[in-house]
């Protein structure tokens, strides 16, 4: 179906791109077979990588590509949990490493230009600097925007400040046939056609190749604060939620985390979370204008906690402290990575969290497989780890594989039930990519998923795009 | 091309939503012949106008209509100013009016379910009592929940909270053949394929019509206060905006409104503002999370204007006051609307708005004509007015018709280009209708509008769904 890489085919890339972004070596290749999920066995290599310097070079690449039918699989900082940048029918991966500029920090606007390279934490620093800041906080710093924006990444703040989609106000796009199209610009409001702009966010990088982008900015939250409350109930913890948003309190973050996986991250990173107390940990994060509404905001959080069960408030009120604290939070998924088979990215209705995490107690139990689940409590974006190994005083011991093999299946298929029941989907964040493609349909009615199809095919004619990603197209 | 509707269709329709709500009486149905734009030349009367109870009536009209070819207008309130709902080709208009339910507010999800004919006003009144709240604020309270998505509405409050597709979380949509889908539900998280619920707002109920809708709201805002600052200068009132901005100040709203057609509402609604001096109004609203913060921010946001040339600082601090002061804002169109031959719609970068005021005073002094100018200050959305009457001394003077029709088309071009030239487009909260759809081409490319005419054909094989409207398919 695809036309192999061939050396007529490199010499016209070296031209386009300069031959010395142009790596066909293997060694070098292997490094772009793989994004950070823990399965290996979902790697491919690409036949080629290409580099390019800017959104022209992206454009013939695409149109050769298209021309050709040869695959191309745009590539950001491979920090992707579904595969979404493995080049499966190998060909091209094009990696946007090098178009790593920030544009433009337009105070007046609040507005920042940038090019898709630019990491997260790149990002972040620069935003900063300009007294300025970019509310989500979609995990890994070395994320890039343009990947961040093809998945419409969210992160622990979507409960106050939403996720990526409410920040991108403007994209330039390289289409498959090599069109280049703007979208948006430094606007706030746009009702001018179809949204081609918020149809493009979101989707993995299969119907264009973001080249730029224009990100809506924020004054810099004037105060934030971390409070780690430990519960002897999962479930307590959890519920807490609404009885917060109930007294018109919407924390930037309330992360629930199980004792378990947080030893392990302890121990990983030799770091001291601030409590040895509870089965599970609340991680509550606020932001307010000033110290004195920070300090009522703290108490109210603490007198609701304390009310449902948590057993202490530990409050991280310095950088210092905030910093410890939320490095162990974002680590917790490298401490286990090595015993993780797949993970979970399920949203559901934010009253539904409690329910949805006692079945995978029940499943956990019932199966006898690890489960280990943490997330948002109050977005409803649950993150449920399969895991190949047990869990005894702290440690993870690992689990034969003829054992784990058996159930991982039976467990998903459990969990993705759950999900449905309860009126969610499968990723909050992540995206489908690869690993969640078989699984579309339990939450997509075939008439979706037609029309999905049905607009891959109008961008992406020749099918050349982030092939096998989503759905079979 | 299309068929018209006869006696066989007219059985067919009240088989399926019942005979007293199938109206093809000629006199009843000139009320469906048009919106709130002033200009009359737009409008036309609908062969028969059909009032749904439930999605799957709506379903069994667009499959008829998709088989028998027959143009189906979609309505909500009709207080669109673009000609959206004119259902130019005439056959059957859907006005989704007795489809009015608020069918749940679900405290815990803080999450509204409704259908589509559902008032703003009431909608905002049944959210209130819940104790929470639906941030923007699109204008008039007579609109329908279904038009406010169907056109991505936006409101002055943007700037802090967003527009409506911000809080959009899950669609019911019968699509043109008479499908049913459900797209998001009460989820604050998605990456789970294309984003159809993103593509089908704004989309001005060309792909699908909206029977059912998940709306997010957030907590009741505590303490919010509305400021009144006159200047006699228009550019140094709207350059307060990115000082504001500056020290962290972001009000709810900011608007900039000229002093003569304040004069004339007065006047109309035999009602006061709260000053005369000046030439122009800033109207500051804020929201806090106390009275002292409120304080505090209302002193800081009273010293910025007041060192930009401000004459003075009202404050609307008691609910009476605020609603006079909103009363008047809000009814200025309907003051100046018999004169009124077009209200556009321009939304820029907000750092271009003072530059691009001017550019309407040049305009409006070298070709002689009236174009008062008011709008969203701090999120760059502009509605500039093109008048057929002259103002003096607070009153509307008729100009003759040969004299204003001259300059219409002029004076809209020379907007239009200034528009551009700044990377604006030519709808920011109104959508694009039947009365912009000749500009469309202003400010997108031909890529862009052919791929949004392939989407249309997609959804829409027969084009039976709103035809006309955005761009002719």
């Amino acid at each position: 179906m695809y036309r192999k890489i061939d050396h007529h085919i490199l010499k016209k890339l070296g031209e386009i791109a300069g031959q010395e972004n142009v790596i066909s070596d293997q060694e070098k290749i292997t490094d772009y077979s793989h994004d950070e999920s823990s399965s290996r066995d979902i790697a491919h290599p690409p036949e080629v990588v290409v580099k390019p310097g800017r959104a022209e070079e992206v454009a013939a690449v695409l149109e050769l590509a298209s021309h050709e039918r040869i695959p191309v699989t745009p590539r950001g900082g491979a920090t992707g949990l579904c595969g979404g940048c493995v080049p499966v029918y190998g060909g091209i991966v094009l990696s946007l490493e090098r178009m790593n500029r920030i544009i433009e920090l337009d105070r007046d606007n609040q507005m920042a230009v940038v090019e898709p390279g630019v990491t997260l934490g790149e990002f972040n620093r620069a935003v900063e600097e300009a007294g300025l800041s970019f509310p989500p906080h979609p995990g890994d710093e070395s994320a890039q925007i343009g990947g961040l924006i093809a998945t419409n990444a969210g992160g622990s703040r979507a409960v106050k400040y939403g996720v990526i989609r409410n920040y991108v106000r403007g994209l330039e796009v390289v289409l498959p046939q090599g069109e280049i199209i703007r979208l948006g610009g430094k606007l706030m409001k746009t009702s001018t056609g179809y949204s081609l702009l918020q149809l493009l966010i979101g989707s993995e990088g299969t119907l264009g190749v973001i080249t730029r982008a224009v990100i809506q900015l924020l004054p810099a939250l004037p105060v934030t604060r971390s409070l780690v409350i430990p519960f002897a109930d999962i479930g307590a913890a959890i519920e807490t939620v609404p009885l917060l948003l109930g007294r018109k309190i919407t924390p930037l973050a309330v992360e629930f985390i199980e004792a378990e996986v947080i030893r392990i991250t302890e121990e990983f990173l030799r770091k001291r979370w601030p409590s040895r107390a509870g089965e599970t940990y609340l991680l509550v994060i606020l932001d307010a204008s000033s110290e004195e509404e920070m300090d009522l905001l703290s108490e109210a959080v603490a007198e609701v906690c304390l009310g449902k069960g948590g057993i202490d408030v530990f409050i991280a009120d310095t950088p210092k402290k905030q910093d410890e604290v939320l490095e162990i939070r974002s680590k917790i998924y490298e401490a286990i990575k090595s015993q993780t088979v797949e993970i979970l990215d399920i949203c559901i209705p934010r009253a539904e969290i409690a329910g949805h995490v006692r079945r995978v107690r029940e499943i956990s139990k019932k199966r006898a497989i690890w489960l280990p689940t943490f997330g948002h409590a109050a977005d409803g974006n649950v993150h449920t780890h399969i895991m190949k190994a047990r869990c005894a005083e702290g440690k993870m011991i690992p689990v034969p594989d003829e054992e784990w093999r058996a159930k991982v299946d039976l467990v998903r298929d459990e969990l993705y039930a759950d999900c449905r029941a309860r009126g969610g989907v499968i990723s909050g964040e992540h995206g489908i990519g690869l690993v969640k493609k078989p699984f579309l349909s339990l939450v997509l009615d075939d008439v979706q998923i037609r029309l999905m199809k049905e607009i891959k095919k109008l961008f992406d004619p020749h099918l050349i795009l982030n092939p096998g990603k989503i759905f079979d197209s």
